[in-house]
């Protein structure tokens, strides 16, 4: 991850938190205010709110004065080519369910990517006040206790292990039985706190998350928070998870390799 | 709810605004900081950390001081008796579980109650700065966005609601199935979510909570909140629910009665 220019890096990185503050003020706008809901899937629920579509466009109108000729892939407003080769990855409100429900626990994606996966990446929780920052680098949080850097926990066995996902509610019937396999022998499951469990494993709180059915914009900027914080992030069979799919994040390779094992049967 | 002298109310309520800060101390010293974490129960997981015992400690301290002639009802320390009519209900860590993980949705839960039930009460969520204060005179909200009152949201049918739950995870097989009478009704059910769910239907957030096998410690600070926001809070055949139980927590008297009917089969 350090064959980029670390200048470069720093450039992106800093244009990542001026998209994140831009997002902020948009999605606050509608947090707890919500009036009107559409539906963007005729089968489950996956609310659009105003607060989404409008922090994508102030994201959208800083990459066009400072970094024009990059892509972007968003999770609303679609996608648009580049020619730099980076591409900026956007989902101004992963956690629809936990903002239409009041629960601070959602957040604002943020991610640069070559053709090999996040370079960098941003998971925002502006309501908290949280932000998680990954970079060749490495991790750091800045939160209402204040600023550090932060590094996922060593390894203990599974039975030890915190698990996370925003099972039970979605994944077909095979991934549920491959998800409780894992369940079943870790010491705690808990549900439903989409990126902001991926922000829990870079700091070190849990030990492993495992979804299935994320989109790339899902992903990629928990991703790079989590690698750059220590961690493994791979497909299901251990392949590269920049486009999302069936996902574990772990703390370690061992914790990794134990998930790894089970969810394959 | 009214019966009570108004003077008496807000020294009440200012002793237990006391008791919330002191808490807090304790409760965010070990937060994320997690060392050793010891099993309360054989069976299931229920940590018990040293934010808890400290927490719980730093209140009866000023209990002593300042309502020496109160009775407490405390989750970690037990009970003592009192001569005024008064109990402190004291939880300093609901949602033990989700502290264990590093998520912000755990809350320090502080009620006064009399012969009948909560007379005011406390959701207090310090590492977001959050707390929620329910008296005969209203509820209302602090938060990192500024303070306000809040009242419970208006009456939507079950099929549009927001249902909230700690399940799937406790409760008696009965209990889930009949949970399950509700949860296929409505819009969307989150889990996990412990006493912050009663905090955000008191916002106005969501129509219901509904839960199983509670302790009062667990319920009258919520409910003293959630009924000064305007709902109803009782077992699910209708009772009083200030002892625990089975819990039905609405945001308006309709979709309470919708609730009680499901439930009952």
């Amino acid at each position: 991850m350090f064959t980029h220019d670390p200048n470069l890096i720093a450039e992106l990185t800093d244009v990542a938190k001026a998209l994140a503050d831009a997002a902020a003020v948009e999605t606050l706008r509608h947090f707890r205010a919500l009036e009107d809901v559409e539906n963007k899937l005729s089968k489950g629920f996956d609310p659009v709110t105003e607060g989404d579509r409008a922090a994508e466009a102030a994201m959208r109108a800083i990459l066009a004065e400072r970094r024009p000729d990059d892509g972007i892939i968003g999770e609303e407003l679609g996608q648009s080519h580049g020619s730099t080769g980076f591409d900026w990855v956007l989902d101004p409100i992963d956690g629809t369910r936990a903002y239409l429900a009041g629960a601070p626990v959602w957040g604002t994606l943020i991610a640069v990517s070559d053709s090999r996966g996040p370079v960098l990446g941003v998971i925002d929780q502006p309501h908290i006040g949280e932000r998680f920052v990954g970079t060749p680098e490495g991790a750091r949080y800045r939160g209402p206790d204040g600023a550090r850097r932060i590094s996922t926990r060593g390894h203990r066995p599974l039975a030890e292990a915190i698990l996370l996902s925003t099972f039970p509610e979605i994944g077909t019937e095979e991934e549920r039985a491959a998800f409780r396999r894992v369940s079943e022998v870790a010491r705690l499951t808990r549900y439903g706190l989409d990126c902001y469990g991926y922000a829990l494993l870079a700091m070190g709180q849990v030990d492993l998350v495992i979804e299935a059915g994320l989109n790339s914009y899902d992903i990629q900027g928990p991703m790079a928070v989590v690698q750059a914080a220590g961690g493994i992030v791979t497909t299901w069979s251990g392949g590269n998870a920049a486009a999302g799919g069936q996902v574990v994040a772990a703390a370690n390779p061992q914790i990794h390799a134990e998930a790894i094992a089970r969810l394959a049967g």
